[in-house]
């Protein structure tokens, strides 16, 4: 199978089928029907998920880049493997640059926050100055929710919680989530975009949780004051506490205005948790994506962004099956060796023969060339 | 003032001075005391900052790459500030990205959600999989928390706030940021990183709330499920909700082991709200850093963002005085006017003489140059 | 028109014809056939080309990313456009960057050199360190053989030669070039990849023009050493020079041997003139196309780079009409104003009334939006 | 050794001196001199050089980044260099970008055609449209001068040339250097830049070459065309070709105009080889400093590049004497092992026991974390 571009007029639905009515290749009366190519989606953690949208290039993409540079003869597919292969082996990377996915991507802020790192990529992301976030909010189950690790300052642990513990656990997240969000809502106000004001008892009710955490608040933001590492100079702080407390000196409670508006979204969003779900498009070259693959896909990476990764894997997989499998074998299952190390085995190499090396290497169906280049490796 | 390298014995510290002894210019007896450069920091928002921690290039090293291409004769002063503005008028960048700075910055985790947008940096950010969160949360001021813009759909309002409703808004705040702030202790468990325990009381107050969460947690839980607009197939999550209810029949409550360890630090973070400082440091060229001004100091970024680049500008003013200059002269004050609106002002030019154009223009300092400049732009 | 991705089998050709079968909307029987998409090239300058060889996203990828940030209902067409131009007018650029395309690209080489300055891009550039390179090279028109211009240091006069004098010039240049590729091949020696070697007269042609040669090399590399700005530390040179001259004294002339295989490409290739013709692959997003496109479509830009620039723009129009637009009307023909240029055309604007602005606008096809914003930009 | 910044007057030269006179703690007087930095550059090939002309950060930096994820203690000179040979070990790449060099650099244009493409750099090269380019190219030595690598398809071999066959190819070379140069003066015009006008029989002489080349040229004009493998649809040779040859038919030899102006910059410089040398800025931070060193330094790099690459390494060594060991032990001089190789590793490792890895590892200096990590990757 292979992808051809295909103009259609512009009220083709992908539903629609087509045949290949003059192709007489494989069928009889020549009608082989083809088939649209549509996005895939896969779910990852409770309301995530990451889709293949679009792509370009393919293996052969790959080889008729790395061939650019010399004419191109009647090439067998198995060379076609072997050249992909080599490039990997080699580092020989800007061919892999020649395809390029594009990625509809839904998951937790905090998991965006390292995604981003990886600068070589476009993104559009969902706007939380523009729009309303919704209570969807990251929920691990009781299988990745692991304490701290002893041995690795930024990992987790494997051990499992105690059912007891994890429901325990889950209230106090749960606790927060719902503070949170109901939160959010509140400071977005009673109307939003136009939208019919929420029922009554829903503000009224609101309006009493301000009144009891008024008090909560002014002896909160002075701890703060108090307990900050870096005293405070911010210059209104001062006067802001002033004023809650002459409020409540003379009134009792805060009470919202009745014809109070909400505050702008940009604003709101403050206290939504980092486990809330924002949505993008994520877009780039192969090649920066087998860097992201490699980094995300390790036991190393943290797991609810790994998730992804492997996702993104498989999506990949049936398009550019020979750069997946040499990614496999060249990078993401590698071993760096340093200088010191390289000498170990240049050691221990000098045991056995050569002819050991030579025929393991065959057992796991090294080439010839594989061969020699790894005996070169510690010559 | 210029800036050179010196080297000095490793314990040499930032305060102890140096004298330029055989300097003659200046002094009687050659002894001019020099001043070592210091990192300046600014204090941004409640408890942000940004520092410019240390720099290489100034006007002359954007005046020295410019001139690569023609042999460098004696300059005056005058023409190198008119070649700086020269370049910056015409788009000739490669010049200011000769210069470089490094910041070290604290700010809210929603405007480093902005900031590492910008691609070209490089960063280094706290690690909240490696190390504890502080409980530092943005709390905006009484004149920064206004409504939503009616006509701007990602902006605010002009609009302040009545005290009342700033005090109710900053109670539901300071709700929000307590309980997601002790629900992340929490989870981190009684013991963090070798340190004492908390005070039993705490420990069982941490408990009693768990408990009472519990409830809670199992009616949302279900709530979420059902309003959900992506119906969830997360494996577990019935499981959950299952163990949950089967675990509350039985007991009553739910109740955490003594011996709990805390969860992983990158997990736990997870109910952190994005108005969390963090820190960094973030470095990069001129040239991007211009960019990065021109659209984060401009009215329509986000006022949280906009006080950081205000301030980065003028971090660096004294170091590159004439690219700031031409910076806000061309780029940031600039126009941009479209191909139909630089033939309307193509008419508009025809009804008064150049005469009156060329009068304006020297008025305000333009030079010969850029007044033949201004007059092509609509021949 | 719109493009779809169709799978079909392996042996499917280009030339293979499609029909719609199924797709019952526009024909009696439902059969309408589709076209499928072919690289289109153009020719540009003398040898070389370029080629939109594959390309994904369109205009509604773009519009389908600005919108991920709020949900998608129904859109008319007029406003897709109106969203585009938006877009671009305000230089939100990221969903520009969802359409990429890949070029196939012949230039000389000093066009590449200042192309590969675009450093967004993928690359896959011709091997001169592999594969030999052709005899083919950049010859000027007499259009475009011009004399320097005595205004712009960096560009060309629009003086057209003489007839007389573009073929005394072209005959230096031919000379160059004929004595270049002459030596090139020289240098690669008698076989090159396993071809038989050239006819014996033309070797003995070349070794009587090294004979012939080398006593003015040795002259020229005396020259060289004295005349050079820097006086030379070259390690061998002088034991070079004395080699040569210590053989010309003893045997008269230099004589190549007989067995002498040819030096390396990678070495040879350094007489070859930066006229000579190279390709490429090149690859990238559309953002970062249309900055490449602004500035190398402009008059100042060297015209032999402008050609492929000005056939790249027609090249991708007619899969991004509204985006192309867009650019024309918002970057390629807009003007920048610098603060005091803005601040004239404020007072001009002074002078006839709004409406007359309002009424010039209107002519031009302006919107609503596009005059209020006008009118912003000066207020 | 270390390095401060130290604000002083603007005329304060390089050459001048300063004391360190309140600095108490190794001098009996409190006066120790201070050394002011200066450039350093390296004599590279027959005309070029690469110069470091500034930078920022040293190993400290790199430290100082890492450890903005955690508190800053008391660490010892030992830690330093461990976390900065940990980091590198484990690609934790980011605070290596910390540092910032700039280079100043002369070579032929050929090896800024492989610099060049090293995207993440800021480059500012000397201009050929601005300015003319002087008569430096690069000539091999002997040892240098190899034929072609007969196993490898873009590499060269290790045979020396005979002194008679490196005699007759530099007599080549220079013969194409000579032509090329000279033509493109001759191009240039009688005048250049408002200089006097070279000597008359100099013009003459040029006169008489442009009449003998153009029969040359116009033969060898139609070889291209008959001989081109893309037959040229250029559309104005055919007419340039009856032009030369009318002209011919007519006058017999085509003559130069007295007041021929010369052809502008940007075209004259077509005929000039690529190894013509060229200079530019380079500046960028160290993590793509050593990626750029790593394939450069590298014996499969072409010696004319690797010989700026091992000049760039020792100019920056002394500034960061602990990262760049940690590149060399780790980057440089490591192996990489495929998946397969990985598992031949793995049996071997079986053979000998883990007491002579570890005793071997032990006498190569690895610390207990390294000899851990090395048997862990084979686990």
């Amino acid at each position: 199978m292979k992808y051809i571009k295909l103009a259609v007029p512009d009220d083709f639905e992908p539903s629609d089928t087509l045949r290949l009515v003059d192709y007489q290749k494989d069928g009889p009366e020549g009608a082989t029907s083809a088939q649209v190519w549509q996005p895939h989606y896969t779910k990852v953690l409770n309301h995530g998920f990451v889709g293949l949208v679009d792509f370009y290039g393919d293996d052969s993409a790959i080889v008729n880049a790395a061939r650019v540079s010399y004419g191109v003869g009647t090439k067998k597919t198995r060379s076609d493997r072997g050249l992909i292969r080599y490039l990997m082996r080699h580092l020989h990377t800007t061919p892999f640059e020649m395809c390029d996915f594009k990625f509809h991507v839904k998951a937790p802020i905090f998991v965006f926050r390292q995604w981003h790192r990886h600068r070589t990529f476009s993104i559009n992301e969902y706007s939380a100055r523009y729009s309303e976030m919704k209570d969807e909010m990251y929920e691990p189950t009781i299988g990745n929710m692991a304490p701290q690790s002893s041995t690795n300052r930024q990992g987790r642990d494997a051990t499992i919680l105690s059912d007891t513990d994890y429901i325990a656990i889950m209230a106090v997240v749960e606790e927060c989530f719902s503070t949170s969000y109901q939160g959010y809502k509140h400071l977005l106000g009673p109307t939003e975009a136009g939208t019919v004001p929420p029922a009554t008892d829903g503000v009224l009710r609101r309006l009493q949780w301000c009144q009891d955490a008024a008090v909560t608040a002014v002896k909160e933001s002075r701890r703060r004051a108090i307990e900050s590492e870096h005293p405070d100079p911010y210059p209104t702080e001062k006067s802001l506490e002033e004023a809650i407390q002459a409020y409540l000196d003379q009134n009792g409670v805060a009470q919202i205005s009745t014809d109070f508006p909400g505050i702008a979204r940009e604003l709101a969003r403050m206290v939504l948790p980092v486990a809330t779900y924002s949505e993008m498009y994520w877009k780039g070259n192969m090649h920066n994506l087998f860097h992201f693959l490699n980094l995300r896909c390790d036991s190393h990476a943290q797991y609810e962004i790994r998730v992804y990764a492997d996702a993104i894997l498989e999506l990949i997989r049936p398009y550019v099956p020979w750069a997946v499998e040499a990614f496999e074998d060249y990078l993401q299952h590698a071993s760096r060796l340093s200088r010191m190390e390289t000498e170990v085995v240049q050691e221990l190499l000098q045991l056995p023969s050569e002819h050991i090396v030579t025929r393991i290497m065959k057992e796991k169906g090294c080439s010839k060339r594989e061969i020699d280049e790894f005996i070169a490796k510690f010559a």
